[in-house]
């Protein structure tokens, strides 16, 4: 049994942990902090009411570091001081935000617009995709959790780059995102009226989500890449859908297609290939952690992927909770065994 | 260790059992019923893929006689049959039908247009309202589990009708129902543009869930009532909301009038009376088995309640799990202890 | 051909305003006012690319008192300043919000907790509901365009109301609304999130609207009543369905019920009562200025009405056109023949 | 004045059309054909109640032959015959179908898995995209109206082909569907539950509207392209967002990038190109006939384009209201002034 506490545990990253972990046999919720949120944890997060007597805490460092893991999710820039305490402190920390995602510093710097506030203090970090980065993650104190469209993106692409077939020249990922992935703040783009019976694009070739995506696929393929990468809003709560068409160096079949990536994902708990024939969808993984994908072959070099995710479950705090369990030694499945959601 | 046989497993109700029933430590599931479909059960229930090796069985009865329990979702006027040879097999049955719902055969005669098949056997079923019903559940061996609507109106109304201060005179309930109520097959009222930016009433005065909305609020008020019952369908997947607007003999306070309620109900595990000011929303118990009350004094002497429930949970598959549970002697919570997920 | 002046077009009843008039054939916009949009109207109401060179213009009064009418769509408590300056000046007025609707000052201080800033200055107004008011619509200089529910509760009752025949002793209306009726600046309620798979009542027994409900009931029944009246949001963005309990005085057949609709509502061209069977539906209204009316009689005292508009054009901006016609001696439906984009 | 038939107008291409025509001043709606409806439009067609008297007859070829012009709203494979009685009879067709998009037969045999029926009778055929083709529609007896997916993607595409700078070694079009694209017909993919909070994809390298977007494009460009085509299926009712990546030939600036399109749009009645910054949406042209343009500059030789339509107005109605206003010389956005519906 270990004692678990949240920072930033007011937005739908928060909430879904607290969902999480309430299932998780070897977890204590001992710390749940918040900046401006007081009082009982289930008056914010009213779905919670007689489901748990916890009470949101303020952020000072001292209430955290009794803790074995602290999750972080809060805004890009704020993470890295308290995660710096925390580790100092012997205090295992897994950042939900993008201060550690990045390996290269500048950057950081540049997509963030930020001075990084821990340059000078860079542990052991690891980019906590487990299907790429389980071994350093065991053994890691700061686990950078990947952003919600970049574990779509990746997860899609891997199989192709770790066999260094992708075609670096051209890679387009057509990303389709539900409105829990722009936060819990009213705000004009998230207002009702402006999302529903609408889709639209954002960012498109400025989303703060590129680098890392660019970083771990170049990183696999070990070559330079042009990623297209066109993030949309769609009118639905959780999910993402990533459609990413790539061009292939050498003709596959749609057997040796289909080969390549059940041999990569086969002993993964939390990745699953549909069927031939089967488009991956949001439906079919909503409120789980798993990534489903689904493989189409235009023609013998040109390759369609689609990946489904929840995106606030594998694309945020279920990712968060398998990480946990991998440095903990705990069964990577503990407390991400709720079956989808579905319908 | 029990076993659990579902007859009637390819609709909503079916893979919401199995879904609930994947998390309970004191349960097999040993057959799988479906009268069409054959093969791997997670060939039709496509979020299921990798999470079960079950298989469809065909409704021959003797694929059922071996297990403990056995739940029917089967159409009105079918449920009979099995019912009769699985009860005189030694097997509890909980029927998700309208068939043993009603206590007057020619209520039932009446309102589905149709002759009962088991008029000259009748046992002792009981209506699987647990915290209406939960010393005749614990010692029946065929449950006739509640609709979605009445659940939600019966519930709201209890407190009101046991205190026996509801004026009888006119009761009105009006609800709104998400989509997977409606059915799994393809029709117009439930085809997407139909649906989605419409809210629309249906079956005003003459919707088969009335009849046994009125058995259980007269039962518990002991007088004939007048009860006006208005479903509508709202473009949303899970989720009941009913409003129910009533007058009551004798001026209430706030305060009394949320002492009955929660001396009706703080001992009972599945429904949560919202505090003052909040509205109950569909929402917060989303995939849950809570069903959450508020209350609005309008004047002294008149209330309305918002019921919210999951309409397939709560509403179908989660009361009938948590039916077993009483009928088998299990904790009440077990295999529902799912938090709502929300957002 | 007149000159039109709209006072607080930021809004959707503002943009609303923009797109009806844009067909009008005896209509020039004139000015366009903002508090505190400046620049092009198509800058900010960006599905007008191209359609309108109108520039924003501030509220200043000189910029209106060369209309010959100026709709306001503004903040209650705002307009009534305008209303009297602009009436003073020879302009007549027809004002979208609250400040003139209730013909008792104190109703209205205590409804909207504010004094009313023209107690002292109180002109022929008129409740701008056509099918009721028409003749007075016709010489006033003061028009007070109803609220959005009002408009479907009062023409779904008004012909029972007319006849004597409602009982008073309790009528229920239960009212589900899209969510530009809540208005186009973000707030938590009108979140994507929290409305989309969200069915939820508010203001239960204290919602604005209920004073001048009642004020138009009472009217034409000459009695008083107690009418409660429970809002809620539903996941669509236009829309509002009014669902009607009532007990009349005297038995009703089908046919008697029909007929007394049909005379009340036959000449009139915005209100149109669906054939028997028929459930009025938002979807039939969208975009349109109709009301639609279903008459469902459940037992020969028992009455209910569905009764759906647009509320964004009957219930607001499409009635304010309507208005304006009738004040101007136009063609009723000019401007107003959009037919319903359905689906 | 002209006589107008619609052959097929029970679906939503069928109402859309009534829709349109009812607000053309030059036209008559003469004959309005089904197979199977009978009786009052507005019986089918709900929303129409009151506003026509059109009534269905069947599709017997003389209920046409006095039109001036018939469009035909058919599965493809159907259309062929009428065209042929038809345009033989002097009237002027309209095709909302395949059969004569394509103009290689070959082609439509192959995707069509059929006989084409007037393979030995080819008239001067047009594919009727007033942008691309307006001269040709002027002149034609039978023009085939574009399917709604390639309306939004030659539009986007046309001016980098026309200019000749488009790389056609890999195009790639992700595009988004509201559902009035999957018809009116009931069935599983349509089901609201299956649609609503959910984003799929669907016939990825397969889809039917893939040979005369190719057809197009390289007839533009004078080159043989490699064009993958994702389309998707979005829970909204109307809209088809196409986000197209490709790339250039040589480099571009986002001031040479725009240029390039207004040169090409700026006469065009329907064709918006959004300013800077902006991203064309599906909600800014609901309702109407535009498509709206968006430009993304992601490298010198890197651009997306974002095309937004309506898919039943400029991707299928619409657009066959405007080649009739071309085919008959009548202002060509005659009928189609309908602003947006928006909000």
């Amino acid at each position: 049994m270990i004692d678990v506490g949240i920072i930033g545990a007011t937005g739908y990253t928060g909430s879904e942990l607290i969902r999480l972990l309430s299932s998780h046999e070897n977890v204590r919720l001992k710390a749940v902090g918040a900046r401006s949120a007081t009082g009982a944890v289930s008056d914010l997060h009213k779905s919670l009411l007689g489901l748990t007597d916890a009470a949101f805490c303020d952020l000072a460092i001292e209430n955290f570091t009794e803790c074995d893991v602290v999750f972080l999710a809060l805004p890009h820039g704020t993470s890295s001081q308290y995660a710096k305490s925390l580790v100092e402190a012997g205090v295992k920390v897994i950042d939900l935000g993008a201060d550690f995602r990045l390996n290269d510093i500048e950057d950081y710097e540049k997509w963030y617009s930020a001075d990084h506030v821990c340059k000078d203090w860079m542990p052991g970090t690891v980019y906590g995709l487990p299907e790429l980065h389980r071994a350093e993650i065991q053994t890691s104190d700061l686990v950078a959790n990947p952003g919600c469209f970049p574990t779509s993106i990746i997860l899609g692409l891997a199989p192709l780059c770790k066999a260094k077939i992708l075609d670096p020249a051209l890679i387009v990922a057509d990303s389709d995102s539900g409105l829990t992935g722009a936060g819990k703040n009213p705000n004009e783009r998230a207002h009702f009226v402006n999302v529903n019976e609408n889709v639209v694009a954002y960012n498109i070739g400025k989303h703060r989500h590129l680098p890392e995506i660019v970083q771990e696929v170049e990183g696999l393929l070990g070559a330079d890449t042009e990623l297209v990468f066109n993030p949309h809003l769609a009118p639905i709560n959780r999910g993402i859908l990533s459609t990413l068409t790539v061009k292939v160096k050498e003709p596959l079949t749609e057997d040796a297609l289909e080969k390549l990536y059940h041999e990569f994902y086969d002993d993964e708990p939390f990745v699953r290939v549909r069927p031939r024939g089967e488009y991956a969808a949001t439906k079919w993984v909503m409120g789980s952690n798993f990534c489903d994908l689904s493989l189409h072959l235009v023609s013998p070099t040109t390759v369609v992927i689609c990946a489904a995710i929840d995106n606030i479950v594998k694309g945020a705090s279920g990712q968060a909770v398998q990480n946990m369990n991998i440095m903990f030694g705990f069964p990577e499945t503990q407390g991400l065994k709720q079956l989808p959601l579905c319908p």
